[in-house]
């Protein structure tokens, strides 16, 4: 059934197949993006002391900061995937779907995170650390049936791209899984602050891959 | 008036005549969709018990998940509506605004749903099953005019589209109202766990027939 | 200098001039219309009373509707003016941002009237009306520069179009202005329900004339 | 590397080359538009008193006037720099991130200025105006880059413009910066009623220049 309804949609999405998708997309980014705003509490603070009360309240800056830089960078690999792309399926949508639900997701563990860290207690950060750790890992585990998928439907690329692309690109998600739960476990048994070392460096990772890690055989020119 | 206004809507939309109810409805899933996080609330622990308060929060994780899937099966059944839609009219704009008015409701539901039976309570478990049908069943409803109208307008469908293929699709809002019609009744009268079920089963209904229900003539090809 | 930028304008945008101006527009009735939803407050019942308590609130789904619909009518009567647009410049985008700025407001003294008439206290209500009444007016006031502005720049249009569709327009704000300033009169000195009466009249009034009012000559044909 | 790709780019974007960081751009904007009437908080009043409450509560309107323009005129400073680009790269998708990302800010800092004036305690009303000060002096910092970097990148610009528009441009935001840093030294050890005047002096020197500072050469032309 599904051939016979992307036949349909081939022949009646005249010019930009992917528009849909990439709005929704982008409006859920700018959303996400932005709710990170509403983290930082406008401080209640006695009579004089709101100064003091705003400098104490460095950690959840430090949170915004870091949480719109991540998601600012799954905005830019998942830009650098849709400009190869000419059109899109259901199980693409679907699969776009599961990457936005778990980027969604990411202000929730950066705050817990922020928290355990204010407070200062050292179980409650391993647990954080453990929270953070699993979306980190489940947020990567999304991209790899994006990168595979793609890796395998020459028509749904741009006349021109090459499937290899994509299938070089599915080693970046998988690190990515491996060093969430690496970090998860060295900061449950060892020390949370290597986990949140880890977690800045992944990050810097997919800052650095966001437009595709270095091609062997230059099958993108 | 209405002929004469979509004479003159004809003449001046030069390109894309859908591409702005198409943008606002998108915009509004993608808000819909990311709001869902807002649900799961930062768990505020006693020092050093932050692990189990994110354990204990499991119905919040379970509940984002679902209605995150519903919103997008939501999006997706919008979204191979318009893909054979060359222009709209102040009706559909208005049937839209309907569609989008109760998917928006969606996340309040099924915060209900969740809290209930994570107290625990029968009667109110019962209340959030009637709650949760009622809207379900109501947000079922306006796809019928939606549907129903298209299969009636053939000028605003894609040139060598049928209108048949939307006369097809209105017995999948009709399934939807009488099984949460239904399921009301099962879990006020009987047990609210057979109510989630059929829940669960119209998500998965709703995900499965996205594209339409298969056709017996092959209007569409 | 607003008219040397403008030809650097026309000469650069090559194909959508009002393109970036719609979107910001719909992302922005997309999120008042879903921001919506959160005045719609999950009810803190005593176990075995949700049922009673979502009863209860039954001021908030109501208001959730009129809001819902009163936004979405403010959408269709930005459509139906943009639909005849070309291009845009920087007069009418302060305009526009007038618009969305006094249309944002909305949900807020929908709230605290359908707060008022749930404590049931005439003193509150007849408060409640005026905020309503002067929210309603200037929201309305907004509309005025927009149509008069259109009315006069006939570069701004479609070709073909002529500025008389606009002339004609302006009326139908300034009803809006002196029936939302009757309304808070009538309300303060008489009866708050007199007024709640005139502002549901209002939505409907917008509603219908979301086209555009008839006009006499046919300018627009 | 940043070369390769973006020859992959130029290849594979056939139409719009900024559709998309301009979306992403437009959602951001209309969100924290949209996001600043959630400040105006439903006055919690004794029953007979909304009236009195909502007069009270003047400063949170002025402060949602304000930052509303303020944010309008930085989508309109944003707006007419994308106007004259063909296409987008890497570092410009990183420097506009920075860009959106210190206007989400905006809501914050008005918010506590705000609260600081209607207390009344001096001491806090110079924390806020310290705060306001680096806040809008980051913002400011933001388009430095933004700037210089298209005044140094002839290929991302339309046909037929040169960077020589952009250059004469930077001075904007060094002026910002300066005045930010100027409000706050006096805003802190001479009155804070000072600071707030050079606040919205700058609202309106951002609104002004909003197409860009008048060019000695007509290069734009």
């Amino acid at each position: 059934m599904e051939e016979r309804k992307k036949s349909v949609n081939n022949q009646t999405n005249g010019a930009s197949k992917t528009a849909r998708i990439e709005a929704m997309s982008d409006g859920t980014f700018a959303i996400i993006i932005t709710l990170l705003v509403l983290e930082i509490h406008r401080p209640v603070a006695a009579e004089g002391s709101l100064g003091q009360q705003l400098l104490k309240s460095w950690p959840s800056y430090l949170a915004y900061g870091v949480a719109f830089i991540y998601v600012g960078v799954i905005w830019l690999n998942h830009h650098y995937v849709f400009v190869h792309l000419e059109e899109t399926d259901l199980k693409l949508n679907w699969i776009n779907l599961g990457v936005l639900g778990m980027a969604a997701l990411i202000p929730f563990p950066t705050g817990v995170l922020a928290d355990a860290f204010t407070s200062g207690n050292l179980e409650d950060q391993k647990a954080a650390i453990v929270l953070y750790a699993l979306i980190g890992g489940m947020m990567s585990l999304t991209w790899v049936p994006l990168y595979s998928y793609l890796s395998k439907k020459a028509d749904l690329l741009k006349t021109g791209m090459a499937t290899g692309i994509f299938k070089a690109q599915v080693r970046k998600p998988l690190t990515g899984i491996f060093l969430y739960f690496f970090s998860g476990i060295l900061g449950w048994f060892v020390h949370p602050v290597i986990a949140v070392l880890i977690f800045i460096f992944m990050v810097s990772y997919y800052a650095r891959t966001s437009q595709g890690v270095r091609l062997h055989h230059k099958t993108a020119k």
